[in-house]
Formats: structure tokens, C-alpha cells, sequence
């Protein structure tokens, strides 16, 4: 079996943030299949994501989405969270599903449009205070669909002053997180297409803002990884959205479609000090279960990670320089992919034994009952599904 | 004022097929927008078809979506339509909105779940027969999501037979055709990703039944009119479905996105004799109107697909021979050129003119006073929408 | 240790054909790197290649390509492959380096240079019978640069014309395979650029024709899977060119880009009965290896292949077939990936030690001295290089 | 005929500077076909520059790359290029075909390999001084073909220095450019590979450094006009490589794969001053003419441009802004395409007359006798290649 003992300090520090909605259901514009003991309050969201943290021990916290999540109460909230052994991350904001923003929101062309959505994210902020949440996410469906639709300059610019205002509405213990998206819901430009955008926006702002990275976000081929290490180096990542896709924003379970690119961004990751003591960067999953069960689907992603970190960390790094330096390429490479390609699986259920978590997190799951009595529970009421 | 003497014959038989459900509400995942005026019944889009051609001339039928569409009376529904001024076109079958289908239909491991998708085709084609519809047309969003999930080989051959028994339900003058998509809704593997797979399957059936190519199917970067080049060589280019994309199937109108393309494409259109006298393509839209008008969009749609039509007709082929043998690259390439860059607006205009219709047929359309009336009227009920 | 007693026999089936080329210098249109050791003729070729198939017990067979190839004696050249240990394997064709074929070859208007290109072809099927070769690989470059340069449809019906020619001087034993290309060196269109071109090409011909597919030749995004699927169910995969990219046809070592992707491909020709008694799908190499070593990374991609062939040979079949009947998504995944993410190193030297082949192939060679040997020797003539 | 006074200054402002190496052969990785009249010094190519600013008065300007264009006597040089009518502009630099840098060359992890691709930049700079040249254009080749092969955050850092060190050689009125891409020749990762690192490393240096934008080195599917935006809103645009591509950087001929791109990107450009008088936006072409004639294909070039810019400017901003304000997406799509559907041809033709350059370059190039001439005298010596 492995020996993690040089690297056990890393991986337990390893956390990832679970999204509210994805124990609602989702699906694509041709059609959101129902499934049994689907949550329909937040407080049944928590519970649920609560699961996930229980088999696994890496889901400490909660993202919420606003106005998806909205309750009257949210000191209860986030006790309520507590007691499940959770606590309250992200709040992300939400301007893709009111009719007010049918042709943008921070980047409309009217002011009043713009100032709706200002105080959308104002809103979201005093929630992040009072759950005790230190991030605020931004994503914008923000575009066109047809060239000449819109200004894009202007866009541009009324962006940069509508996030200057939220952004001075932040605590000094908050943070705001600008996503970028390479496309969808618009089809021919979008307001923050790429890390370049999100980059060139937040850095205009302050230490408090930086770049969330979605998995999921970018042109065919691009280098992610590239990406990880460029904002690390420029001090401005952070977060990550994790999720993965074949073709576009598939929103498919963590490191399913491409695990050697999954291992190749947490080496990045590792590189750039993002695992180290004090680090800021946050891990967040951000993905839809279409057609598979949403909390295994959550346990699968948790444990994807925590695998491809584990490699990450197992890479002999003394080797690598060598190689490195004496520029062997096939040397390097094997050096690399010999900590792809160790299986680290049975070691890991031995690290979560040792914490007293079961070795087999979906088999644990799976036994526990609560899908069970979920499905049972769960009668009337409304769902909860991916914008309700 | 370009000279269309020549290729006026072509131009006046011109006709594309718009559908049902182009008028009633579409969006993403994240958000359908409604708005005014849209059609609650099958009645309400085919009037609303009807101004398309009557602006225009060049949709003289509009094709169903089954179960949307569904009718108590189709004899009375294709009445209603030929008081409009419109046929009944092609009739599309769905597979992808219904619990029983979300692992599959014609694909399915599941005998039973292949016998209700082979009965549902059938009765697409009763609906064929009772509304004098030739062609049936079939996209599956049949594919899975994860590598492993079912078997791709056991599902192209379950494909094969259920294909074959719907063939064999098809009169001597009905026609089936296959459509092809490259991804969405699934996400790691579709079942007929690309023109060779439903070219294959359609070959194994027989005569009547044809291929059905999506501008808006392909993988990046694919050169379009080379496979309407090869299908129509091989004798199996059935139908279109015409739409545009900057990404993935955005579903935008036709044109709209890439100009140069669409005459591309009617290029090989013309010279694989899809114009000519007897040929039996099928043009039509498949478009999905999410932030602009819909009615305007589909006369927007019709226009620009005319437009290049002329340009294409207008080809110099003497010229553009002549450069050929001599491998003349830039001169075959300017003679090309010269075509696409014609202005044949005020030309289209005359054409319009002499035969009845407006000049402008977006102003016209505007003047009518038809949208004014149907958002007046169209109150209470419930809207059509994209899969509603 | 993985047990691979069930699994021996078809592991021991496994053999790969390694390209003459690949020991010569290759590299971008940007610069062609040198380096030492490189062979100046083909016997020096093969005796490169000689070494991978001692190290590795994998590659039993050399590709040749015409005319860099080309010799006065192809029994000699015979006989002296086997006194290295190989056989003489494929056969490339080559009509992308001579004048002639500026503007297209099998495909080109004028018949004169179709002529040349056919006459060219039949003189390699003569190598084939010289040298016990059984398949010509046809690999185009044809295609145009700019819209309208020439007439695809005259160049499909022609590629046709010519192919039937060359069929027909195929002896009973003998095969051609045609291998289709996205795009490059033709940048507008490609004569051949599709497996659905490929195959409505072959399946014109007759049963010694099939589809040549090399891993590298497609859109981005392309579930290459599938394809393997489809033409395997079709009974026309002739044989694969491997090798892998992240963008365009990158040619870098097979396995190196996305493993799991590679596993995917090798899950599929297991399926298909690709490595079944009897079958006739050949396994070739295509890569270039521009800034590592040359013979070592040769052995690394056998070595590659190999490794992804156990791991698809180890999924647990019935296991999967139960997830699948249930339609468990999770289940099935899981099961899949269980055996991608199995560490079949160690087993497979134990394999090769039990063959009486080094434990690391890698190390064997670095330690046989043979890169010193032909460093030294190989001094003046001129250096074989990619299209030299 | 359209009216062009209101746009004649900004039209008559448009000068695109022709790259030297446009003029000797260029090809692919797989095949340079060799050409009559190909120049043979730096000169010869000068000579052939100057026809495409005396056919369409559009390329005052010829850039050099150096060592491929190095002489003895810029100063010479500088005279030759003004008695030819034109003047040197861009200095290219090179680091992509000496074998020292096979590895990385600014990037490199060995100080001596920076070391003197810095001392390259520097002579490229003196050159400059030397030739009255401004700019000087750095595109990297950079990168690496294997994950692990090297340790990109390190090489981010190498870069940043080195830098540092050329920008600390200009002279106050000279700048630098920095060209990203997005791969090829490495095939992994590419150390400059999109428009952020380019943005984020000149930021770093200061206002005489700036982004160079080349149309052909975008992800598939990049909205390359959003960038365009971007970088002029800040400040950072400084010049262009016009070409454009289908696939990946197919170098063809600006405005033959996509003219309506091209007119998108034009349309950026006059929104964002690139055309206002005192702008320092530097319109450069960078193509390679594999298949097509040289000097015709440059013409054709400048005119592309030159037609776009026209329809560019003929953009009605007044019924535009009213459209986008009222949120009517067709009416604003309907302005925008009424300029690009507009034929400017002859127009400028009048334009040219008016001027006193022929109303048709390209016939007036081919009646000149100049192609004939050169086919004549340019026998023996080296032609000059990409590479060459």
C-alpha cells in the first residue's frame, strides 16, 4: 500500500464545498426528470448534503443559491447546518431568472436594470454575514445571441462600475468570486467569456476580489491546468467549480470524463500552494446528476478529488527536477504518470478508516438507509429542481 | 440591378417548411422567457405559420411535433391549415420528454421501453396518413452519460431493428428521415453522433428512408457542405434542418452566425441538383427563438436562406470551370467570392414584387397588425413552449 | 497482484506495428529538430524497430512507407527484418511529396495525375507481394485550401474512380485500407476527412477495402469510441493508427494525452472481437516523436497500448451487464473505471519476465547500449527524416 | 454606389503592413512546394512588398524577421525599402529555429539559453534603430509536448524576466508586442497561449508594452472580436496579424474563411478607435500562401481588410443605438447586417481611381508584367522559405 505519511497533512486539509442545488433536479433544456426523495426546502438540502460529509469527511460546507434558498431565518439556517455538521459556504448570486434580466443584469444598458442586480448582490452579502458565509460567487448569464444585439463595449464598462459597488459592500472578511464561461445561455458573446475578463475585472477591484475557475468553462482544448497555475502565480485564484465535461458545459461528475486532466489541474494546484497551511482558495463542486442518483453522485465527486489529490501529491518531485533539468522528456513524463497511474484507492480507505469513516463511502451510503427513508418522507410539497 | 432571369426558375422553387413549435416559447436550461402572443394551441402556430409564407412566399408548409401537436381531428386540422394558405409537413416524432425514455427509446435495452418508442412512431405515421404528411422525421436524444453506462454496440443494433420495424409501417409514398446530433442532451455518448452512423443505419432500410442533417449537429470546425456534397452523392440526403451556432446547437437563426457558410452550403445544394426539377430534399428550420420575436425570426429565417440561394445560383460556373482546370486558386476562389458578395436584396425585392407579395417583408409583417392582435387576444390558457 | 490468468490469451495476441518513420526525424512546419543515432536507411530503420520488439515482445512488424522505403531488393530487405526479428508490415503510399500532387492525387481533375497517383499505388501493392506485406495503407493529403478552388463532388466521384483501380490489382490476400483525416495538410477541405467518407468509399469496393483509423484524425470532441463501435459492428475496421494529441493531429505517443481515453478505445475493440482468434484488425503506431528520443519512445507507446489493452480486458463483465440491466448509471461507471484506475504495471512484468522479456522494457533498453552504439556509428550519410 | 465621404478619412488612415516572408515559399509540416520568381534576398522580397502598396496603396510598410532577413547594412536596407516606396516596419524576432532552443528559449529553465534569446531581442532592437522600425513583435514558440515535461509556473517567472530585460533595452518611442497562441509548435502547453498571459506579462512592463492579436491562434469557437474589445478598452491592443482559418493557424488568407468574422472584428475596431486619428493600432498581415501565388494573394489580403474596414464604417450608429435601447434584438442584428451585406466593390474601385491606383489591383498586377519578370531573373541562389 502506499505510504501517504509525507503527504497526510495536505490531505487532510483538503475540503470541498457541496452546492445546494445539486440535490434538486436537473436536466437540460429538452427535459428535468423527477426522481424520489428529492429535497423540497433548504433545510432538506442540508440534510442531504450533510450525507456526503458524514461518509467522506471532506464536505465540511454548504454553498447556497440565492434566491433559490432564500429563508426568513438564517441564524437558523445556519444553525440548522451545524447540527447536521455543516457549515454555510458560498452564497451564490442569481440574475439568469427573473424577466428583468432577460437581456443582462450587472451589463444591461439601463441603469435601473443594473441597480436591481446591485442590490440583488447587497442582498446576498448581508446573507453571507449573517450565515456566516465569506464568499460571494458571480456568475452572469450576461450576454447576446446575435452579433450587433448589444454594446459589448459598454457592457464592459458598465460591469467594471456595477462590481465596484458590491464590491465596496463587502466586509473586510469577504471575498467576491467574478466565474467566467466560455458560452450559454447566450450564444454569440458573453460578458465574462474568459479568465482573461475575470482577471482584468477583479484586479481593477482589490485583494477581495478574484477568479472562480469552472472546470467546465472553457473552448475545446484548452489547457486548464495552465490556467490553475497562472492565476496562482498572479495571486488571484479563487476558487474552483468542479465538474466535467466532453463537449460543453456537461456539468458531469468531477474527474468522469477526463481523470488524468483532473489529476493534472490538483498538481497545479499543489504547485501553486493552493494545499498549503493558510491557503485561501476554495474547492467547490458545481455540478447536475441528469440521470444518476444525486448523493452518491455528490460521495463520487468528493472522492474523485480527494483520489486524483492524493496523486497529485504522491508525484516524486526530486525525480521530476532531474529529469527537468536534463531535459528528458520520456524521463519526466514516466516520473509523472507513475503517480497517475499508482492506485491509491486502498490507501485512502485506510486514511478514512484511521478518521473513523467507513472505508467504502458509497457502500456506507448505500447501507445507511437514508436514501430509503427519504423516498419515503418526501411526499407532496414541491420539489426542489435546478431554478426552482 | 442583378439579373435573375436565369435563375429564376430555381428561386421560385424554393420552399422551406417551418415548425410548430418555432412559435411558441424556447431557452436554455436556465430560463424560458415568455412573452406576448404566444400560440396556445396547434391552430394558433399554424396561423401564425401562415403569416410567414403569406409575407413571403416560401413557406408554404409547417411541420408537427408529436405528442405537442396532438389533434382530436387531423383531417380537420389539415383543413384548417389549407385555409391558412399552408400544408402539413414533416411530422416529428419525440422520444426525449417522457420518464419512460430517460435511459433510451429505439435504443434501449429494455424490449418493452423499444416497443412503446416503435408504437410511437407508428402512430406518427397514422398522423402522416390522416394529414397527407410525407415525411417522418426521427431525432433521438438517445445516448448516456457516462463512460461504461450501457452498452453502445447492444443499442446501435437494438436501433437497427426498432428502424426497421417502423420502415416497414411506412406507405410507398412516405419517407422516414434520420436526424444525426453530435452531443445534448446526452453527454458522453449519443447514439447518432454523426452523418456516417445515420447514413449507415438508413442504408441497411432501404429507399424511403433518407438522412436528416442539422446545420447546428456538428463537432467544431466540420465542413458542412462537404457531407451535403456526399449525401446527396450517395442519394441520401433527405431533408435539412436549418438553424445557425457560434458554439454548440444554439439553435439561432439561420444565417445569423456564419453568412459565408449558408452559401457554402447551397452551393453543394445546387450542384448536387437539390434544386432541380423532381428532387425531393426537404428544406426546413429548426430554430429555437429564445430572445427575439418569433414570428419576425422565422421570416428573417426564410429570407436569409433565399438570399443565399440567389447568391448561390449566381455562381459564374463557366468561370469558375475555367479557373479549376487551370488550378487557379485565387481566381476559383474570386469567382466564388464575387457570388456570396452580391447584393441581391433589391433584386429579392423585385422578385417579391412581381409576384405579389412585399417588397419588405419584415415591415410588412410589422404593419400588419397581426402581432398587436394575437398579444390582445391570446389571453389565459396555456402558452406553448418548447416541449410543452 | 492482478491475476491475469483469464485474460492471457488475448494479451499474448497483442502486437503492434511500428512505423519505419518514426526512428527518423520529425517535427512542425516550424523546424525539424536533429539528433543523434538517426538512421540514414531503411535497413537502419528496422533495426531500430527491431529493438522495441526485443524489449517489449510487442511489435513484431515494420511499416514501410513509399518511396522513402524504397530499395533495390525488397527480398533482401525481407530477409533482413527477419534476421532482426520482424516482418515487413504495412505499406504507405505516399503521394503529398511530389510536385505532381500540388493540387490532389487519386482525386485531382486531371486524369494524367490521377494516373500517375494509381500507377504509384499498384507499384506499392508489388512491394506488398516482395515483402509478405498483406495491407496498403492509403493515406491522402488531397483537399483545397480556399472555398470553390475545385469541385468536390468531381474529386469524391474520381477518389472512387481510382480506388476501384487499385482494388483490382490487390491479390486474395491482400488488403487496403483507407484512412480518413479531419483536416491538414488541406485547410478548407479534405477529400477524405471522416470515417463516413471513408467508409461509403470501401464499402463500394468490396470486402479486401476497409477503414483505416488513426486516433488523431478527428474534431474536437469526437467520441472516437464509438466510431471503433460502429465500424467494427460494420464489419470495415481495417486497422488503427495510434498515437495521441490535446489539439490538432499532434501525433505524440499513444496513451500520453488522455489514457482513458485510450482505455475507452481498447474497452470497444475488445467488445467488437478485436482481439479475438481470428480477427484481422491490425494495431500500428503513428507518431512523431519531435523532442524525445526516438526508439525509447517507440517502447513507451507499445508499452502504453498495452498497458490500457490489460485494463480493458480486466473490466468485470458481468458486473457491468448487471449495472447496465438496472440502469445504473453510478454502478456501472463505477465498475468501469475500477478497472482503469487498476495499476497493472507490476503485473504485466511479471508477464514479460515469464516471456523471457526484460521486467522494464524502458531500462533495458537505456542499459543495452544500443543508443551509444548507433550515436557513434551513425555518422555522415544523410538523415532519414519525416519525408526525407 | 454607396457614399463613402462621411468614412473617407478613417478609410483613407487604413495602411496594413505586409510580412517579408509572405513572399518565399511556405508549407506544411508534410510538404513545401517551391515557386517561380521566389525572391532570394531580403530585397527581392521588398521589391515584391511594394507591388501590393503600389497596386492598392493599402502596405506602406514591410516587416522583417530576423536572422531569416538579416543584412550587413540596415541603414541600406532602409534606403532600398523607401526607393521601393515603402518603409520597414515590425521587427519580428526569432527563437523558434536554432537548436538551442529546443527546450524554450526566454522560458527556458537554463540561464544561458535566456540568456541569449534576450541578447537576440536586443540585436532585433538595434536593428530597429537601425531601419526606423517601431515595433518589436515577440511570438514564442515555447511550450511543451508532455504533461511533466517541464514546470510551467517556473517558466511563467522565466518569462517575466526576461521580458523585463528587452523592454528595459527600447528606446522611448519604440514598443513591443507580445503574440499569444494558442498551440503548435508544442503541443501541451504553450507558454503564451491566450490574450490574459499576453495581457498579463506586458502589464506588468509598462506602456510600451502591448498584446498582438493574430486572428488564427484562438481555441475553436472564440468570440475573437470580444477580445478585440477588450484589449483596446484597455489600452493594451497594440497590433494585429490578420489571417484567418477553419481549423486551427491555417494561415490562409484574411477574410477567405469567415468575411463576416472578419467584419465583426473590423467593427470592434472602429468602435474602439482603432482607426481615430493619433491611434497606435498596428494592422499587420501573417499568412502563408501554400497553394496559391504570392503577390496576388497579398493584394487579395489588403483588400479583404480594406472591404470590411468600408463596410465597417458604414455601420448606421444612429438606428443601431436606437435598436440596442429598445432591446430589439432583430432590428439591431438587421442594422448591423445591412453594412456587411453591403457591396462596397465599386466604391472603392472609385475610390482607387480617385487616387490614382488601378480600379482593379489584381488584374492590374497580373497586366504588369512584374510576375513574368521576376519567373525570368529569378533563376539560381537560394529561395527564400518560411524558414529560409
Amino acid at each position: 500500500m502506499t505510504d501517504l505519511s509525507a503527504i497526510e497533512k495536505q490531505l487532510d486539509r483538503l475540503a470541498i464545498e457541496v452546492p445546494s442545488w445539486a440535490y434538486g433536479n436537473s436536466g437540460t433544456r429538452f427535459k428535468v426528470f423527477a426522481t424520489e426523495g428529492t429535497p423540497r426546502t433548504v433545510e432538506e438540502k442540508i440534510s442531504d448534503a450533510a450525507q456526503v460529509n458524514k461518509t467522506t469527511g471532506l464536505a465540511p460546507a454548504v454553498a447556497l443559491h440565492i434566491p433559490w434558498d432564500k429563508v426568513d431565518d438564517y441564524a437558523a439556517l445556519r444553525r440548522f447546518a451545524a447540527d447536521a455538521g455543516v457549515e454555510i459556504g458560498t452564497v451564490n448570486s442569481n440574475t439568469f431568472q427573473a424577466d428583468t434580466y432577460k437581456f443582462g443584469s450587472l451589463t444591461h444598458h439601463d441603469p435601473a436594470v443594473r441597480r436591481a442586480a446591485v442590490e440583488h448582490h447587497l442582498e446576498c452579502v448581508e446573507i453571507m454575514t449573517a450565515t456566516g458565509s465569506k464568499d460571494l460567487k458571480i456568475w452572469l448569464a450576461d450576454g447576446t445571441n446575435y452579433p450587433g444585439q448589444q454594446d459589448m463595449r459598454q457592457r464592459q464598462d458598465a460591469l467594471a462600475e456595477s462590481l465596484a459597488e458590491i464590491y465596496a459592500g463587502l466586509a473586510d472578511d469577504q471575498r467576491m468570486v467574478l466565474e467566467y464561461k466560455f458560452f450559454e445561455p447566450a450564444f454569440y458573446h458573453t460578458d465574462v467569456p474568459d479568465w482573461g475578463t475575470s482577471y482584468a475585472q477583479v484586479a481593477a477591484l482589490g485583494d477581495k476580489a478574484k477568479v472562480c475557475l469552472d472546470t467546465g468553462h472553457h473552448a475545446p482544448g484548452t489547457n486548464i491546468e495552465f490556467i490553475v497555475m497562472q492565476l496562482l502565480r498572479l495571486g488571484k485564484l479563487g476558487s474552483f467549480d468542479f465538474n466535467s465535461r466532453f463537449y460543453a458545459d456537461d456539468d458531469l461528475i468531477v474527474g468522469a470524463a477526463d481523470p488524468f486532466q483532473l489529476f493534472r489541474i490538483m498538481t497545479e494546484v499543489v504547485r501553486g500552494g493552493g494545499l498549503d497551511e493558510g491557503s485561501d482558495l476554495s474547492l467547490m463542486l458545481d455540478q447536475c446528476h441528469n440521470v444518476e442518483e444525486k448523493i452518491p453522485g455528490q460521495i463520487r465527486s468528493v472522492l474523485n478529488v480527494q483520489e486524483m489529490t492524493a496523486r497529485a501529491l504522491l508525484v516524486d518531485q526530486e525525480a521530476l527536477a532531474a529529469a527537468r533539468t536534463a531535459n528528458d522528456v520520456l524521463g519526466a513524463n514516466e516520473v509523472f504518470m507513475d503517480a497517475f497511474y499508482t492506485d491509491v484507492r486502498p490507501t485512502l480507505a485506510a486514511w478514512r478508516e484511521s478518521r473513523g469513516l467507513p472505508a467504502d463511502p458509497m457502500a456506507a451510503y448505500a447501507a445507511s438507509g437514508y436514501q430509503q427513508k427519504i423516498n419515503a418522507e418526501r411526499q407532496g410539497g414541491q420539489q426542489a429542481s435546478w431554478g426552482a
